[in-house]
């Protein structure tokens, strides 16, 4: 009988621990597995040793439902990529024998794209070493939602409903005053705008805002952006605008870096302002009137007391599928979610090639953004729409959310 | 028969809208009370003549509780100090004469400090001019907790909730390294640090954030501030901290005006940097660790979503109250709480003269803050406690937040 290890890697998001949760309720559950361990900090924790059993911390149903009402990674997270086995294979050898040290027979690695590399590179290495008795699956997490080959990626979902509630929100805050104001809120996505997508989902209901949505997948221009505020400020007092934190000029630099290029701050080095920030400036000066910039900055990923049923559910059966593949003996596949129909919307989960996912980046179709380049298209919401359906209930305690710690 | 007419002032919070439906309630139930108006914008709809008429467009049960879990002004807000009628009298003159138009006996004001100075001085005119038939009684609103005569304010206990709740949260985001990494998180409030106080309760549940409190009512040392931050380091990877947004140097001066005067940003004016990301620029600098400010913004007064049940509670019945009052033929008051007991929790409803309040602040009580200045006391958090306990049930559409729109 083999033991399961389960370990958690890269950002933060609020199902990460739901993910974490299915890969404990299937090792707990199935008579294949004895122990279930999980790895400190990633493989940062599988390189030093650093394990810790999770059978009696994680057994009973409060637990896991606390579990899964916990944002972030409980076993700890790290960014770690691993050097490539031919040209250093130290780190290699180490993992095994921790492995084999704790017997351990499956390893579910949790995590985004760098983690999706772990998990080839150590898969791979498995094969060419013939190490034919561990198995080494992925489950997917990034709130960037920014892995290829499924059709959106847990903490995603969640990170979503928080954007969308928070501009319906933020709506409501900026329509009060009668007098022209522009907030420009920056949320996070260097590479895909996915995130700053969803801030469309805030109109949903008929809530004001946002007004405009800059993706980082098209050039931004400042000359636009402006004529876009200054023709929406003659129609109504109150714009909202959603900037992703990547946005790039023509010429593929950061916004951020143009400001950066004009000046220094007060200790002589570069600002580093946010995409926001920056537009509040140049609408301080261009425009003139009332503005502010608003970031969502931990917010939107650790948000989990307003967490997407929808997500939390997928994420959960996405890392019992994990975890139940690999005890079948599969090995160097992802667990992904592929979308069977949006209307209703109907889903199956499924096994991809490691190699497919790893270092690959999946950025907003073209087409899913308007011509302008100023908004979404109905496409985008029909997307998005399904992904952060439904509300969790969430146990508070003195009037605040309740966590739970593994350490 | 007369009319009642309510209108909404200053900054936006979660529990405004909660005791205009108070109002609207009462207005709706008395008989004495044939229609229920609402000036748009504040005083600035009076003084213009923006009225609207409520009953029809607020009357059903699902209505006023969907106005409940609004967050922001739905009659819209202002922020405009009325001049002294010995000086002026025309806005006044105008204001009688929009009562006269519409028929209205009794008008009540939720707002801050500077609508209570508009019930002083309005209630101060009729008096004067023996205008006996037009009763104004105020009620209280303002999410920075700093009226006096009051034991706490609507729209603060919510916004507690938020920042205690995020407070948690972030102490999950940021323990996921296992390296020194500094989080500083600003917190609105520049004259009263009551809303940074309220991040002491994230950590009622045993979360680890915030490591360190300080409010704007002690003065900041850098100095004193980069060795609490050194040494926390030495214990912990991650250290978070709460600053009021208004914390300033031993010479009185902000500490973001520090930064000004050192420097100035790419387009030659100075910076408007908050307090966090100067202190940002300075571990940056002093300690050199992974650091990074947040600011809870917009969001802290607005996310009706997490509202505290005690504060939705008690602000709709000091709406209540307030109307009640001002039929019963009260004027040149503000409604208040008085706190009976803390443990358990009770509260009476008072009615305050109005010049005792007008133009005046009210500070966090030095003795609430530890001798270091970098954190609160007990007695601090069994005042706040009560305040943020209960959630509300928010009603969803499309995964996102339902907000009534009044026009």
């Amino acid at each position: 009988m083999k033991n399961l290890l389960v370990a958690q890697s890269g950002g933060p998001s609020a199902a990460i621990n739901a993910t974490l949760c299915g890969v404990i309720e299937k090792g707990l559950a199935n008579q294949n597995i004895d122990k279930v361990y999980g790895a400190r900090n990633g493989i940062i924790g599988l390189l030093s040793d650093r394990m810790i059993e999770l059978n009696a911390l994680v057994s009973d149903p409060q637990a896991l439902q606390l579990l899964c009402q916990t944002p972030s990674s409980a076993l700890g997270s790290c960014r770690m990529k691993l050097s490539h086995w031919k040209e250093s294979a130290f780190e290699y050898e180490k993992i095994i024998s921790v492995f084999r040290k704790y017997n351990i027979g499956y390893f579910i690695y949790i995590g985004g794209n760098d983690s999706m590399d772990t998990v080839h590179k150590l898969a791979e290495y498995c094969r060419f070493k013939k190490i034919n008795d561990i198995c080494i699956v992925g489950a997917p997490k990034t709130i960037d939602n920014d892995l290829v080959e499924t059709d959106h990626c847990p903490g995603f979902g969640s990170a979503a409903k928080y954007i969308a509630t928070t501009f319906s929100e933020i709506a409501c805050d900026c329509n009060v005053y009668a007098l022209p104001a522009v907030t420009i809120v920056e949320v996070m996505g260097r590479d895909a705008g996915w995130l700053t997508a969803a801030s469309a989902l805030g109109r949903i209901n008929g809530d004001a805002a946002p007004d405009f949505i800059y993706l980082c997948e098209r050039p931004f221009s400042v000359e636009d952006f402006l004529r876009d505020v200054r023709k929406k400020l003659a129609e109504k007092h109150a714009v909202v605008v959603a900037v992703s934190e990547g946005i790039q000029n023509e010429a593929g630099e950061y916004i951020t870096e143009c400001m950066q290029m004009k000046g220094e701050d007060a200790f002589g080095h570069k600002i580093l302002a946010g995409a926001a920030r920056y537009l509040e400036e140049v609408i301080r000066e261009e425009i003139g009137c009332k503005v502010r910039s608003v970031e969502l900055n931990l917010m939107q990923r650790c948000a989990s007391h307003v967490a997407s049923a929808a997500d939390i559910y997928e994420a959960r059966l996405l890392g019992m599928a994990a975890a139940e593949y690999a005890v079948a003996g599969g090995s160097g596949k992802m667990a992904a979610i592929k979308r069977a129909s949006t209307t209703p919307y109907r889903f199956a989960l499924d096994f991809v090639d490691i190699e497919k996912i790893a270092n690959k980046v999946k950025t907003v179709p073209d087409d899913w953004i308007n011509e302008e380049g100023n908004d979404v298209t109905p496409e985008m919401l029909d997307y998005l729409l399904p992904l952060i359906q439904g509300e969790l209930p969430c146990t508070y305690q003195n009037g605040v959310p309740v966590h739970f710690k593994l350490f």
